[in-house]
């Protein structure tokens, strides 16, 4: 049961056969060993003691979790998914355990904590760690925060963003400009995205764009592309479809562009800290990494949106801008109105539905999602050299006019692998206004709650359609939303909690 | 399946029979879920999703772990040993499911790491969502993290530190002065708590000393202790042994003496900050619920000790007695040499030989435990009222000489349950020197690194004895230590490690 080299083996004694525990713990990797075993003893294991996990020519640090029950014998040991996954083991193969030292970049983050500045190589052995499963999520999470607030200055800012783009694969697309935009801080059904880029490609210009699914929003750009096309596509098909296209609207999720970004965010999101210093070398990490050139920040502002005031619309606007620059990108900024929900639906699906009528021009295509679409492509064509600045608003009003942006659409959709329209939830209901009155303030936050639970985004057809905006007349008992789900169940779900929360839509009553 | 309550209940169809997963996650409660089960679809969890779980008339907040193997099916749940100890379902009881909120004191969390100073209030808030396993880890993580450096001030230590005497049992003896000692960073070998307790209860005081087990140390005193009585006392028990002697040597484990403070370490110690706030908190938090009204706290400084210098010590003893007399304790600071190990053994078994052959005035017994131990013993008496300042060390040398100190022990330990002689290892083996020469330093880490691979201090008999001290002269091939383990595998283990760092004693060659 020893291993074959004398200096690198454990106690004699602590091998065990390994076999799948068939649990999946996310990225952590999981080691499960039975209560009492010879492991266990010799070692003095404890639940959550971070083990050193040898077999074959691999090793990973994982937490272990101690088996009570029988399922496990004290003759081996199971791996979760992502352990078993990272050491692969043969089968029938023996792994060798002991405790995990500390990884070195366990310093830098103590260093963090304790007020260091840091540099581009510091943040580079944290971000190896990361991505190579050493630090724990604890650890990981004490970084995070030691670099939040004000503790990380501008430079820190690009290093770290430096550190991220080197990290991960780096895309070349041999000419530019390459043009890009990201929305800082989604709005409910804000969803200019796909036809920005059906703008900026049929005006001949390259926009390769990946978008993310949602984290806990209802609908992720991804989410709402895949009710039409096919968007997980490799890094080939990706190519092909830019160069034959000048644009792409597919999925970033399985790109390994700037990756220690997704796994710091795995820790992030819990955390939900507004860290501009993060959020400035998340985003244009993942830009640089991506290959783009010229890059256009839409920063939504309003009480119930991400960003809040204008005055920390432009602190995250001149963060973005120097970290941008440092790493060689030309970054433009564009505030927009983020008081109230764009388009009409909410929710995968439904949202995809006001994308197309948009495209295709139709009489009732909802008036604001078209004009922020515009304003938000024409500060992309803005970005370009010598272009005169509003050029670019009336280029794309053009092109959208013409059908040109759609037949764009289309093209994009084929190569990607086809189009096909966006389905329909077999559920819906409205949830009537009590009074009558006028539409006095709309709660992004809660509406978007309220097409979660009906099963956005993982039923694609779910989720809200609201036609009100702030002003608006309403007579009571007059639908103020409907709800759109997949389920009866779910349908219920979602009423119950609109009705128990008046406030989603605040009514206020005429002056008698 | 549905709840009764309506507005309590989520989602129809999501209500499962629950069962034990046989898993030791700690602390942490973690539900299991079959992949593409019923509720994981109608909720979209995924991994890691912080799944609220109502079950009879409790309700938990679990991490969930996705099941992909086939030992659970998908029409049922499976639970944590932790998650299952606090919801405690009855035999076929069904739960009900649904995303957690995050606690509200993730607000506070929040504060802190943009900069607020707190008040008592909010670290109250923090810790009853501690106590009741509302907070992850990852958010414990980034609370620790925020309030880690020079982040926290005199004040808000002691806020904390009211705050966790607050969140749990309070002992009060009903007469004063009531003793206590503390060590900060502890020395391997530096067992001096059994003999100062049995000096000053010989001498007629109240000193009810609860002590811990070893957390990466090769034993704590309650280690110690427990090789030779009993030590989990319950509070009746340890009340009735220090109404009859004074004193109790017992393991503070299974007090609920500032829970929170437990719970916050077991993310602190992988962390490894050397917060000084929130060890002041910690220590006097733990004091003060103890009943204490006179601590004496020891530092032992040394560049291998947790204490390096004595500037830092300062830092640490003028904080500890801030936040101490703050919550009415009075604090005296004892900084002693923390160079080199103390006594001869490092292991339960060994040390408490140490321990009684001082007490037992043996021929042989170590001098340098004896003399720290009447040391911190006088330190401590001088802390009483109306005491001649040195006059402590004196009597409690005439005790310690006359063998009262020893009978007192032995009471104490008859009064606990009962005194038996500590063990011996069977396996036994020296590491010999390369060189002959003078110890020119001792590296008290990997000493004690070298007994818990020997096996302490989960086999009670392990460990190391080394009777060298800096400046003594060895001749090659004698022995360094001596390696004591309970099987042979182990003692090799420890071996192989002690020959491949050979500057755990650097030997200085005489000069040619």
């Amino acid at each position: 049961m020893h291993a074959a080299d004398p200096v690198r083996s454990p106690a004699p004694g602590t091998c065990l056969p390994v076999r799948r525990a068939g649990i999946d713990t996310y990225r952590q990797p999981v080691l499960y060993l039975r209560r009492g075993c010879v492991v266990c003893r010799a070692e003095g294991f404890a639940a959550l003691t971070r083990v050193r996990v040898r077999c074959g020519g691999r090793d990973i640090v994982a937490l272990l979790n101690v088996v009570t029950g029988d399922w496990l014998g004290e003759g081996e040991a199971a791996l979760s998914d992502a352990a078993w996954q990272a050491l692969d083991p043969a089968p029938g193969a023996l792994a060798a355990f002991a405790h995990a030292e500390p990884p070195e970049s366990t310093t830098v983050v103590r260093a963090k904590v304790f007020g260091a500045r840091l540099v581009e190589a510091d943040f580079t052995a944290v971000l190896e760690d990361v991505l190579a499963s050493r630090l724990s999520d604890i650890e990981l999470a004490a970084f995070v925060t030691a670099c939040a607030g004000d503790r990380m200055d501008l430079d820190e800012s690009v290093a770290l963003t430096r550190a991220m783009i080197s990290a991960g694969e780096q895309i070349d697309w041999g000419q530019g400009p390459v043009l890009d935009k990201h929305c800082v801080g989604g709005l409910p059904g804000n969803r200019t995205t796909p036809i920005v880029v059906s703008i900026v490609a049929a005006l001949g210009h390259l926009i390769p764009k990946t978008s993310s699914r949602a984290i806990t929003s209802p609908a992720g750009t991804a989410d709402v592309m895949a009710t039409m096309t096919k968007v997980d596509l490799d890094i080939g098909t990706l190519r092909r479809v830019v160069e034959r296209e000048g644009g792409c609207l597919a999925s970033g999720g399985s790109m390994r562009l700037s990756p220690a970004d997704d796994l710091m965010i795995q820790v992030e999101r819990p955390l939900d800290f507004d860290s501009d210093g993060q959020m400035a070398a998340s985003i244009m990490s993942k830009k640089a990494a991506a290959g783009s050139t010229h890059v256009l920040i839409d920063i939504p502002v309003g009480s119930t949106a991400k960003v809040r005031t204008t005055s920390a619309a432009d602190a995250i606007a001149r963060r973005l801008a120097f970290v941008g620059e440092a790493v060689g990108l030309r970054v433009g900024i564009h505030v927009s109105d983020g008081r109230q929900p764009v388009g009409r639906g909410i929710g995968p699906a439904l949202e995809a539905h006001d994308v197309l009528s948009v495209l295709r021009n139709a009489a009732g295509a909802p008036e604001d999602l078209r004009e922020r679409s515009l304003d938000v492509a024409g500060a992309v064509l803005d970005l370009l050299p010598g272009t005169t600045p509003g050029s670019g608003r009336m280029h794309a009003r053009d092109v959208l006019r013409s059908g040109a942006a759609l037949a764009k659409f289309m093209a994009i959709c084929e190569a990607q692998g086809g189009f096909h329209e966006p389905g329909s939830a077999p559920f819906t209901r409205p949830c009537p206004a009590r009074l009558g009155g006028r539409v006095a303030c709309i709660n992004n936050r809660q509406l978007a709650r309220v097409a979660k639970l009906a099963g956005a985004p993982h039923d694609a057809a779910a989720g809200v359609t609201c036609r009100l905006r702030e002003g608006d007349r309403i007579e009571p008992g007059a639908p103020l939303f409907e709800v759109h789900a997949a389920t009866r169940g779910e349908l219920e779900y979602a009423l119950e909690y609109a009705l128990a929360h008046p406030d989603i839509l605040v009514v206020a009553p005429d002056a008698p």
